[in-house]
């Protein structure tokens, strides 16, 4: 069994993105720059906006953190997206989701200019990405195939299962895992609620993208020895014998199954790190292309 | 087994929407106008283009068919686009494909405004499409929706596998049929080339799309007893049993798979005939969104 291991691989990467960086920078250019916008104090929508931010200045990145209160009117934050697309300073940016319940979520995403759209989330970049076009991939899929890329596992002719139909991990990992591409090629067979049988489904794959967000879900009996094993869960699950009262758990029961796989991701420092370099992979190449 | 007539169920669609046309007029606005972009002289295109033109006038829509020669410029025809983007009398406009091999087809239709591109082959459409947004379906995969609407073809919950992953057809297919929607909620499995087990995908299945284009390639063994098969491939086959010297095949082997189904489209008179139909609800829309 290969743990593909997200956390080193990340790490990896972010050298990469650092070294070209300052060739950029040596070149005369100015670095790739990303705004963050955060509305309200959503605790988690804080934390992850603050590991983005975090990771941009690990690799030279200027950052802007864009704070509005959570009373902000939709008109305003309209407003907002419209200065950042106009802002020739700014090479993409990404609006820190959930937003406040009296916002249109699909309103503040379709003002986005696609050129801007580092989180790959406009329909012009989805379609793009369904059509083999050039486009920003949205992260969690783009940095599940970085890893895939980078440990060699096989895909062509392979058998995957997705579990879980998201528009931001599910659905885009189904469109690019059945493209003409490596990774790729791969007969994907996309699962969800109203699936009937899933267990059988499980069973037959060679690769299993786990994207349901119900920790600890597959179980070693739903597995294929052999099996390529991707987990995209992260849930915080009460645990007395932790100090902070709790652990984070994925959709894969990682003990029961990893013995039968020959690649799996853990939970944590699997597919999580790879989702945010994957961002700055987007804004770098967001600033290659203004330049 | 039940016949899914799409030759019957474009007939009766035509009479809605010509229905729809009449009520428009009567209300003091215009019919719809779809206009249709002709490049060459190539046969099949032209048979294609006259068809649609001919619909267009049955439900009482105003048509125009623009015709350039095989010579024009890329920049030429981006000209002609830009006129058809801005002209305010043209709902909605197609420029039937293939376009001559100088012309960077991509370009092309990129350039087409989202909001006319009733072939729903834009990325901003494709990926409204992918994310569940309003949005124009590519015209095939919409008419197959169309079909198993009307003749309650129950989906959700079943698995349906897609034989091709092309960008008009098998791709599209394969995203609707697994939306939270109905028809839709299918476990679907994309299926292609680079696919190793596909008869044995196929015995599995509760639904087939057949979208490859090779001739009565599924064949009875291939079909679980009960299935739903729909056959979008149509070929010329020779046969010097006709007077033409050809018969029209689809990619279902119909004669021996027909006894198994539970419903199936025929080769002609099935997908072909929605198809168009779905060009023309496409138009009505733009019509009604321009009102």
């Amino acid at each position: 069994m290969i743990l593909l291991d997200g956390l080193a691989t990340s790490k990896q990467i972010k050298q990469e993105i650092a070294a070209e960086v300052r060739q950029l920078q040596a070149q005369g250019h100015r670095v790739p720059h990303l705004a963050a916008v955060l509305i309200g104090e959503n605790g988690a929508s804080l934390t992850y906006v603050n590991a983005k931010v975090k990771a941009c200045e690990e690799v030279g990145f200027q950052s802007t953190l864009v704070q509005r209160s959570a009373d902000i009117s939709e008109v305003d934050l309209l407003k907002l997206v419209d200065e950042l697309n106009n802002n020739p300073d700014i090479d993409g940016y990404i609006i820190q989701l959930p937003l406040p319940k009296h916002i249109n979520e699909h309103r503040v995403l379709l003002a986005i200019h696609p050129e801007k759209d580092v989180d790959g989330f406009h329909p012009e970049n989805v379609g793009r990405m369904a059509l083999g076009l050039p486009c920003y991939l949205p992260a969690t899929p783009a940095g599940i195939l970085e890893l895939l890329k980078r440990y060699q596992v096989p895909t062509a002719g392979k058998h995957c299962v997705v579990i879980g139909r998201s528009h931001i991990v599910g659905l885009p990992m189904s469109i690019l895992l059945q493209r003409n591409a490596n990774p790729g090629n791969c007969t994907v067979t996309i699962t969800h609620s109203k699936t009937t049988n899933l267990p059988e489904l499980c069973r037959e794959a060679d690769i299993i993208v786990a994207a349901l967000g119900k920790p600890e879900f597959l179980t070693a009996d739903m597995v294929k020895e052999g099996a390529a094993v991707i987990d995209v869960g992260i849930t915080r699950v009460p645990d007395s014998s932790k100090k902070s009262g709790f652990r984070l758990a994925g959709d894969v029961d990682f003990a029961g199954v990893s013995p039968k796989c020959s690649f799996i991701t853990p939970v944590p420092g699997g597919v999580g790190p790879m989702t945010i370099v994957s961002l700055l992979m987007n804004t770098l190449e967001a600033c290659k292309r203004r330049i």
